[in-house]
């Protein structure tokens, strides 16, 4: 069984869901009609279902090799060879700018094509996905001069780049980072440190990489106001645009061996006197890096739904196959040896759960990702500032709760294999090691949920929350005389109640004491995640009853109401659970001195 | 950080919540009084802990190792040596029967022993663990030659066993089992067949290997009907107790590529014309290998708990190793460069949850295996059969319950390492890919909620629940006045009223649809599971009030009920979404077509 891109349920979303033709006089937009987006999603399921896919298994056997005499790392047999037909089918560049030869597609539309890559092979994509997070980042806070020798040549793949912040004492908490820079009299600056955990950090894929590097200029203020944030290419590029020679002080001393991803290249960097340009202004580095961290992080709430995505897969298909006693309600397969396990209710419990946690979670990041594209392209400032006021809160939300859902339906996945799905001949153990990452790196997901009810919940007055109830409130005014779409209205006006309960219990009780806000952080995150699936999955089922009504008789939109049904009566019940918890406070979680555990 | 036993809560249980020493004249605990059984304990622990402990990422860097040329498994370096002091140590015949050299002790203390083993070293434990299935197996239904040939030899460890279920095509439903047994002249049968993920099937560590194989008699009736179990023994017995001949027939021809337990052969069988002696009836097997898998399911559970508390031992040392940010109410290590993530209230939430799952799970574990030693072993015939009852209907729970909450410990104890719990450089990522196989073996936990809810709970008119739920009633009679128990009595008598509102759902609309009670059957298990650990939270408040209202001032009792509150605040709150989530049935369920996932 090889991954399928759901290119049917991608099309439906950003056609009858969102209606990304209403944008079509916006930049990018004009050169992206849906019947050009439906064609390049094609393309795109060629390319991911037929390239990377078949490679999954074979980089997570083999994984990365580094020979530490030359301090190269090969990546698995295939990926270099993968990687030419990425570069050369132009994906790299799908969202990039045009000035410097990207095809300026929507975010939206590229989050499409990353979610397939993903799914396809995670390992892999993040070599890519790593790099269009330099890009963001230099594009963002580069010069000119900056731009024009690093850009194009990443929006075409020949280089790639990484993003450098944990040290080995230092990780979450950034204000400890100890990698210097001295500044050199030419400008430069030397950079001296050990960076862990660099993703795609030395490979054989591309001409260069191009290393951000979190750094404190010497003499720079303590904590995080005194970083700083350098370009350190591998080589140094020519005027001509070729590279010219090895930037000496910058090199991969160690692999990681991990639980997952083996396919990718995590990389102990080495830096000694390393030659490094700053970007931005000296100690304001980590502005620059959230904009590429801010991007990271929806892009790994992505990996959770994509992740999910080919798990479930593997398991529809496998219980589909596997023939294992009878139904309770009598043979289904009654010429067969048994029925296939997919007659069995617990068995479907997994699946649909993991289904509608799929599509409503995939659903939440096009919805979010279309607010991004328009947080920059709307002309309307009141848009712009709404879009990009949702951005910001919905950031964590989707990173954290979609994250934790997805490593929960990869699990599923393996449950609805049984002994196979533990063995590694099956994909899906393959699917939750690597899923597992995701619910860690770009902050952990306690970070999300702390990032959540401490900064983006609190900034400008509440302003983005308030203004998502409106939202809901709105649509639930325009559609409450609308039977058909009766039990998802109901449920969304009932989480949204609950939501709104909870967040007025953060503020009365977060700004007296912190440590309650910290002890509800993950609850309220899930709760807001639960909300902005009911509110997704009224969306799409508004979506798919206009389908009906309009005479289809396609069972995609039958089923799209099914699994949505199932959404409300068997998932959507956490939330009451979540803000019992949260409102529980957190005297008994502080009441232990930390001998005691 | 290595694992420590944790010998203060075991004796906590023991002692102080069950008392052990009130059946201080049965047979097995009169020679066990408590002062004995903490000896063991320690004993235990030290054996666990200085040798078991230290081979457990040696086994699952290693792993087996088969060698095609002769069929032998070469097991992990040290992995022979440390069976041989577990051996020497008395500590496979802990709780064997005294007629075959066994020291017979109680289950719940054998049970002690087998919880520091798993959590100190799964991989390995299950060697001595299918070896104890085995025995149960023949002790139950072996001629008495039979047991004198093989109970002595695999009492001292001399010989260690293994049970074959699974086939390639037949797994849970072993009604297709198709190894065949053709009955020979002298009385014995010849098995032809492949059977597959036989744990400990084939290994370097004993003298020979007792296989408990099912087959079919050539000719026996079709399904679950025909089945026969039959001895394989490895090396033919000689008559003085050494091992002679080597059954050609029965040989290891493959080990399983797995997600975790890699220091655990996990073999692919080859039976061909091997010579098997029947055990008990024709076509009875199964009622005899139930004895062995319903020791074996209550077995994981433990192992559930086990990999839980060694995850979770992990996670507080690093949680209180690792300087990360600072506490939201001010600097607790105002000296270092940072406070130790300890501090974080949504790292202790990860914490304190594992840590009242596992207190929680361990004594429910303990309360049922003391029915289990009562089932047997106390005088009143109604003890007996309401010890039998519980048996019969908690086996499912824990080893349901207690591996989906092991699991989700893990995974906690995985997050509070950060990107650290992803790299092999600490414990917690084999933790959870141990684990996860106890979500599967012996039965899926989905197997497992179709037993309670299909069989268990129905058993004589439903006896064994509505005995517990006059239990309960009873314990809260007896202490609804003591205010100094009050949460916990409110906490109890709440879940236990939704657990009997449950029931009653599932009496009325799962007889009159089999799928109803199949759709509740996963949330129905979760609903039991946090009855039981509420009621055992109940017990253990007790038990701590006692000792504190008796003038301790040992910060062990204080920290329990703190840890009860945890529970009771912020784990119990999913009870009511279990059962607002089984009375939604299974139309929506069921709705869907197999071709519309």
């Amino acid at each position: 069984m090889t991954y399928q891109p759901p290119v049917r349920d991608h099309a439906f979303i950003l056609r009858d869901v969102l209606n990304i033709d209403q944008h079509g006089d916006l930049p990018g937009f004009s050169d992206a009609p849906f019947d050009v987006v439906e064609q390049i999603l094609d393309a795109a399921a060629q390319f991911t279902g037929e390239v990377l896919a078949p490679l999954n298994v074979v980089g997570d056997k083999n994984g990365c090799e580094l020979d530490p005499a030359t301090n190269t790392v090969t990546t698995p047999p295939g990926f270099k060879d993968a990687y030419k037909q990425l570069c050369e089918g132009g994906w790299t560049g799908l969202g990039s700018d045009p000035a410097y030869g990207g095809q300026g597609l929507p975010y939206v539309v590229n989050l499409a094509f990353s979610e397939m890559s993903s799914s396809a092979n995670m390992a892999f994509s993040m070599y890519p996905g790593l790099a269009h997070g330099a890009y963001s980042a230099i594009h963002f806070g580069g010069t000119d001069e900056q731009k024009q020798t690093y850009l194009p040549k990443m929006v075409t793949g020949e280089w790639t780049g990484t993003m450098n912040l944990t040290e080995p004492h230092c990780g979450t908490d950034l204000g400890l980072l100890r990698t210097k820079a001295v500044p050199q009299a030419d400008g430069s600056y030397k950079i001296t440190g050990q960076k862990i955990w660099i993703s795609a950090g030395e490979h054989d894929m591309s001409d260069n990489i191009v290393h951000l590097v979190l750094a404190r200029i010497e003499g720079a203020p303590a904590g995080v106001k005194g970083i700083s944030l350098f370009i350190v290419p591998k080589f140094f590029p020519k005027e001509d645009g070729s590279v010219g020679e090895r930037n000496q002080g910058v090199k991969c001393v160690g692999l990681e061996e991990k639980m997952g991803i083996h396919g990718n290249a995590t990389c102990v960097m080495q830096y000694d006197d390393a030659v490094g340009y700053l970007i931005g202004e000296e100690n304001a580095g980590l502005k620059i890096m959230f904009v590429m961290m801010n991007e990271a992080r929806l892009g790994v709430g992505m990996q959770g739904v994509a992740q999910g995505e080919a798990a479930y897969q593997a398991a529809v298909a496998f219980a589909k196959d596997r023939l294992q006693g009878r139904s309770l309600t009598g043979p289904k397969n009654a010429d067969g040896p048994a029925d296939p396990i997919i007659v069995h209710p617990d068995v479907r419990r997994m699946l649909l759960e993991s289904k509608a946690l799929i599509e409503g979670g995939r659903a939440f990041l096009f919805w979010t990702a279309l607010h991004g594209d328009l947080s920059h392209l709307h002309p309307d400032e009141k848009v712009r500032e709404k879009a990009s006021d949702y951005m910001g809160l919905m950031t964590p939300v989707l990173k954290g709760y979609l994250t934790d859902k997805g490593f929960q339906v990869c699990s599923n996945a393996v449950q609805v294999h049984g002994g196979s799905g533990f063995t590694e001949h099956f994909p899906v153990s393959q699917f939750m090691r690597d899923c597992r990452i995701a619910l860690i790196y770009e902050g952990t997901n306690g970070v999300q949920a702390l990032d959540l009810v401490g900064r983006k919940l609190a900034a400008k007055g509440g302003r983005a929350v308030m203004t998502f109830f409106q939202e809901i409130d709105q649509f639930i005014g325009e559609n409450d005389s609308d039977a058909a779409l009766k039990p998802f209205i109901e449920a969304l006006s009932g989480v949204k109640a609950q939501l709104q309960d909870g967040t007025m219990w953060l503020m009365q009780n977060g700004l007296q004491n912190p440590d309650n806000a910290g002890a509800a952080s993950t609850d309220y995150m899930h709760l807001f995640g639960l909300t902005g699936l009911a509110y997704m999955w009224a969306l799409m089922a508004k979506a798919a009853n206009a389908k009906i009504a309009a005479g289809s008789s396609d069972p995609f939109y039958t089923t799209k109401l099914t699994t949505g049904r199932y959404f409300i009566e068997r998932i959507l019940p956490d939330a009451a659970s979540h803000l019992s918890k949260l409102k529980t406070g957190s005297a008994t979680l502080m009441a232990l001195p930390a001998e005691a555990f």
